[in-house]
């Protein structure tokens, strides 16, 4: 209905703060990541906590996507309910109440599960069998965050999950090696990337000649999908933020193929002095990290304007610094702002506007924002 | 439904990560506030961006608030829904869109409305003649945010606003006098707001000789509520955060009334070192700012634990570093965080869980959550 009364709406109508995609933008990111996997022999398993939509998660597995990456199970339930099938869920999942929703879920959906502890994966065990199913786990090797250790203990673990009659052993993934994405320059990335891989790789030997099969061995992320992609022993990475990009993202070397879709677009709603506008979108409509580097900020950039700097998010407004500004700005003008860090501004929003040249043409609810359990 | 399968149960008990209202220090807070403003002449006005839901602003209402301040249109829209009439939106509304949907709104609540701006003025004095309305609008005197210049030019927009025949001018407002929530001593708080509110005051009285009525000569928050409170001329204060309290505002001096309200409960889901412990609760479940002062960053705290100190949150974990815990952690254990920010944390949530002796006793939907607009 609301559709309906608003298609074809120039995007600078729209009531503000909103998130708009660029859809030609966003489905190019989408196509130029498939074609580069349709060239390697690992497989891309987008992760869907930077979007939480099912259209375009339907759309990267329609450009030849092999499943996808969720990080909590209340995204796995959503996109399971919109009916993708194959789902990796990058995380532990612990403690009854979801062990029995995970359970549950895996009747409806090909599901794949962390774990990195044994008292977990006899519940998850126990749970399975109790449904009478056999229930897909991966087991995370650690980088530094969760997981267990690579090497010995990886293989000790992985030796008792096997005996879990509720599981099946797939293989195994990391998240994170070498934390690559504090460098800017394609070759530290690659270099620190790789080093941290090698015991990951070993483990997976280590399991094979102990006779454990280990069908998948996944990783990697933006910052890493061509690298990550071309080491040896891999099957398939797991890239979320090509599909928008953002701040942190652009900055890094070698991710020039993928482009800007995702902005906020804001209104100026005071001119209180002659070099600040205030805007109105704040903290709770883009964040102000950029992941976990939240010591060093990127803030938010005004898109296609010289000398228009936000140099300040507080609750509710941005502050806008002005020094020669390439455009006026007046109580009323609007701006669009190039979020920071896409995946968690999508999480303040309740849905996306999707424009194409400069007219909207849908509107997607963003249907796992906050499921946050 | 949901709520007569879970009342009664154990806190502890609820999937996570889950937002905690311990409900009687938050019927505490909300009665102190109200005590402390029985005993002064300006009224109390509560902010409800920081919960965002009808229930908690009817509760401060029925303690003696006289009405409540919004920051967003689409809050008041959400609070007059719930059936609340006087609504100060202390923020400029601006643009076709959201001046139809307030002028509309005004129909079925006595809002009022922050003006600083002539054009803008005049468009909201049309539309409400459009709708054979007045308008009430209150004026925002610039502490450095948005905002009018104390003074002259003050006194010469109200004299324009006053001629527009769709609005009727009802005062003056300011956010932020001072900045007082950077001094964490009540008598430096009290000094910087103190000083910086005499523009303010003077405006007032400046537009009183001119012959305008000032009627609502509204400011302050919960750092200053008491400080404001007693300021000649003043006829309502905005406190919002007062009714949670977070490590924020409890590290300010002269707040002790005033307890933690609002927990995020989080399960240990990995231990893969032992000085590390990762939880669920990462940057999408908990907020890691203070306001503003996010480049001097004081993070959620683990409620009731010593030697657990959260030292960094990503986007989906909270990182645990141990140091002679006094607690043990094992995978699965669940602990309360206390958020740096309230307001902000809240809007990430779609529900509050309200305690009481350790038992759900109800679940809230935070209606205005996501309201930017």
């Amino acid at each position: 209905m609301e559709l309906m009364q608003l298609e074809g709406l120039d995007k600078y109508e729209l009531d503000t703060p909103a998130l708009l995609i660029d859809l030609d933008v966003m489905e190019r990111n989408i196509s130029v990541m498939a074609d580069y996997f349709k060239g390697v022999k690992a497989g891309l398993r987008p992760h869907i906590k930077t979007h939480k939509t099912p259209i375009i998660a339907h759309k990267q597995l329609q450009a030849g996507a092999m499943g996808i990456t969720c990080q909590k199970l209340g995204e796995a339930e959503v996109m399971a309910t919109a009916g993708i099938r194959d789902i990796l869920i990058a995380n532990q999942i612990v403690g009854a109440c979801k062990i029995r929703r995970l359970v549950n879920l895996a009747k409806h959906a090909n599901v794949i599960v962390g774990v990195d502890n044994l008292k977990n994966a006899k519940s998850l065990s126990s749970a399975a069998l109790e449904k009478g199913i056999k229930l897909n786990v991966a087991m995370e090797i650690t980088m530094g965050r969760c997981g267990v250790e690579a090497g010995k203990p990886a293989l000790a673990l992985a030796k008792e999950i096997v005996k879990c009659e509720g599981l099946r052993f797939r293989g195994i993934w990391e998240h994170g090696a070498g934390w690559p994405d504090q460098y800017t320059k394609f070759e530290d990335r690659k270099r620190v990337h790789t080093e941290a891989l090698k015991p990951f790789i070993e483990t997976k030997d280590m399991l094979e000649d102990a006779g454990i099969d280990v069908e998948i061995v996944s990783g990697g992320y933006t910052a890493t999908y061509n690298i990550t992609a071309e080491i040896p022993g891999i099957t398939e990475v797991q890239p979320g933020s090509y599909v928008f990009m953002d701040r942190a993202y652009k900055a890094l070397e070698g991710l020039g193929p993928f482009d800007y879709a995702l902005t906020v677009l804001t209104t100026v709603i005071s001119r209180p002095a002659r070099d600040r506008a205030i805007t109105d979108a704040g903290l709770k409509a883009v964040t102000p990290e950029s992941g976990t580097n939240y010591s060093n900020l990127i803030l938010p950039q005004v898109k296609d304007a010289e000398g228009i700097e936000l140099h300040l998010l507080s609750e509710e407004h941005g502050w806008l610094r002005l020094k020669n500004p390439s455009r006026n700005l007046e109580v009323g003008d609007k701006l669009e702002l190039i979020p920071s860090h896409c995946c968690t501004t999508v999480n303040l929003h309740d849905r996306f506007y999707g424009i194409r040249d400069g007219k909207l043409e849908t509107i997607w609810d963003i249907l796992a924002r906050g499921k946050v359990t």
